[in-house]
């Protein structure tokens, strides 16, 4: 090989994962070129509080190429890919083929609706930003809606807002919304007796937080409960409709909104060949977390699949962080001629926010609730928010919201675009390929 | 009438003058509707800067139930207004028909494209938050297709930036935008020659700022061109396409972006019976801001047509404020068996901001220019700028950028639509209606 050669490594998906091999393979004497549809990273875990109108979209998103500024052998292509070819060794995008000497497929993940009717037409995801906004301009408008609505039946399906899956997202969403309306909205609608407001979460197991342990879960729905929530256990989900959700128990719960948190997928780009893949459509890596049959090719995030202890990791920001910094460093070492290293997750907890004063920690063997958990949240979201700016101005948000109740994002922005559709104010994010009644503006 | 009747005041628009309106008659006895298309009101004066990726949209988008409040007699509905019943007295909405007893049409004005062909089709306008924000997201993809763009020709498209329209906003775009582009992009584009890139500024008569004194125009001109602003006096558009402007001189200019701010006009609902109007579909009012033919309706704003000193008064912000106090006084006179009263602008003067440390006053008799002026126009903004959160984060993006040079927003959000159109990446807020070559994803 030519000795001022420089191995080009393609970095698909700029998201924690993505971003952190790149910032490792930036010294590591290779090109490096990082993939992504958006020009942004997003900080996922706080989706659900641009949903909730805590906090600006903006406060969240972190533009990738600051990320790569003073990293001049890291650059970045704004870019769809369409298909991989592991024998070609090339990506396909809506710009341009690109060739790689290795490959991380770092490509995250998005709803999975479970094959259940109607829910991919009628329910509304939050796995994007784009998303998170629709959802937050949804809400809004069912209020806007209601407060004119002469119809008793009708006013009270726009405030009924139901959460499908009762894992860290639904329970954090749930608690978001409830304190929104209880909260800033209270005060925004003196027309409207919010009290009428319902926030379901349906949880299809016996328990909220199945992957915590049983104690934080019983807690959790005691505080939901508190809070106003009503949680139904043992309740799954049989078909959505443009009105309802009906249960397995033939429950039918009547609402205008009806988000989906209930499950997720990889979000795997189509490569040639096909690569096996496992539950929830990842791709199965080896321990090192390279392709079987590609070992220039990497998976990582919520995009692999691997086993630890015998249970598949879960698919969490600390999980990609760490197999972001694994495959970068495995991609050196192969290109100094050693072999590369199994990866080990060494897990330090995980945690959720309920609401305020109310969250849950689970590290290693103990566990803890309440404020000192809730802080431990508020301060692990905080520290790892990239950007200083978006740090402090998110704080100022909670500090105005806890002492306040205050909330400055109560925008429909932008504007929605169907008239008629299945869901009220369905956005272009949302808009379903099959959906029959959506109009354009 | 029944003494416990509450006369019925209906302000169509949140701009700044029905906001003021509003405030006024909360106290004035009546009921106050307050209806917009947004649930929001958008400080107009800083749209350049979200469209130069400055500010976030939320910094310059206030809830208007945030404005009302602690004001029990004022409510709001978020509605579309399809047409005003002079006669019956009614508004029909999309959502209900409305009674009322008095009105005032505080609705603004949108981009007027002059007749111009093919601007409604190619041109950027830049008149509402979703206008800017879709004008900030598809200046940035253009660089981001530059990046990887390998014809120099098509690459010189991209980087090349028109503004037509030489008046204040113009003034204020062309300015952001080459800070944006040499401060910012600098840093986050070292795989582009960014000395390539042209902001071009197109004015039709013979001086830039031709509402300010003839000095004020001649230092603008010079500043902007000092910071690599390429300025074209006596220039009119003859034809816009998706490629290039064509001038009535047969000059050409090649570009991907072209940016209309050349020309508003009413946005006036319709009616029936008609109004007259004046130039820029503008309403003629009576010197008391009501409606000739009809005593119990008001224009107030960039809607009204009221000439002062024999010239017609400007479409200004401090113009909407004091008709909307206007026009809410009258109302109360009537109510109380008055006459109202005629209006009279007191002219505080106007500021334009070029670029850092470079601005221009003109008040009553003088006039300023440079750091001063700078200062000035700095403070007035974020004085009558809503919601002391939104001050105090406008201030920090300004002090990072000023010491920095370094702008957040720089974020391609919402992912635009169209594909393959004739503008690059035109989003749902600029579609326009007869665009051949718009896909939808």
């Amino acid at each position: 090989m030519n000795p001022s050669y420089r191995p080009q490594v393609v970095i698909i998906g700029a998201g924690f994962g993505g971003l952190k091999a790149a910032s490792v393979l930036a010294k590591a004497g290779v090109s490096v070129l990082l993939l992504d549809r958006n020009n942004y990273h997003t900080f996922v875990p706080l989706l659900y509080q641009v949903a909730t109108a805590e906090l600006e979209p903006e406060q969240i998103a972190y533009p990738v190429r600051s990320f790569l500024r003073g990293q001049p052998n890291v650059s970045f292509l704004q870019a769809e890919v369409r298909q991989v070819d592991f024998l070609a060794k090339t990506i396909e995008t809506d710009r341009e083929i690109i060739n790689y000497d290795f490959l991380i497929l770092a490509t995250g993940s998005q709803s999975q609706f479970l094959g259940v009717p109607g829910a991919a037409t009628y329910a509304l995801p939050m796995r994007s930003l784009c998303e998170a906004i629709a959802l937050r301009n949804h809400v809004l408008s069912c209020f806007e809606q209601a407060v004119h609505e002469p119809s008793p039946t009708r006013c009270q399906q726009l405030l009924t807002f139901i959460i499908v899956g009762g894992g860290p997202t639904g329970v954090e969403l749930a608690g978001g919304l409830i304190e929104l309306i209880q909260g800033a909205l209270v005060s925004d609608y003196p027309e409207l007796n919010l009290r009428r407001s319902r926030v379901i979460l349906l949880q299809s197991n016996e328990r909220l937080l199945a992957s915590f342990p049983q104690r934080l879960g019983a807690y959790t729905q005691k505080q939901l409960r508190k809070m106003g929530v009503k949680i139904h256990l043992n309740s799954k989900v049989r078909k959505v409709t443009s009105e309802a959700v009906y249960l397995e128990d033939d429950t039918i719960i009547n609402a205008e909104t009806i988000i989906w948190t209930a499950g997720v997928e990889a979000n795997a780009p189509e490569t040639a060949p096909a690569v096996s893949t496992a539950m929830k459509g990842k791709l199965v890596v080896q321990p090192t977390l390279q392709l079987r049959d590609h070992p220039q090719v990497y998976a990582i995030g919520d995009l692999a699949y691997l086993e630890q202890d015998g249970k598949p990791l879960v698919g969490v920001a600390p999980v990609a962080i760490q197999q972001g910094v694994a495959a970068a460093k495995n991609i050196a070492r192969q290109l100094r001629g050693l072999s590369p290293q199994p990866f080990n997750y060494v897990d330090k907890g995980r945690a959720a926010i309920i609401g305020r004063n109310a969250g849950v920690v689970q590290a290693r063997k103990f566990s803890v609730t309440g404020f000192p958990a809730w802080l431990v949240w508020l301060s692990i979201h905080l520290f790892y928010l990239p950007g200083w700016r978006n740090r402090l101005s998110v704080l100022v948000n909670w500090i105005c919201d806890y002492l306040l109740k205050k909330r400055f994002v109560c925008l429909i922005l932008p504007k929605p675009r169907a008239k008629a559709s299945p869901r009220l104010f369905m956005t272009e994010a949302q808009t379903p390929l099959n959906s029959r009644n959506i109009e354009l503006n």
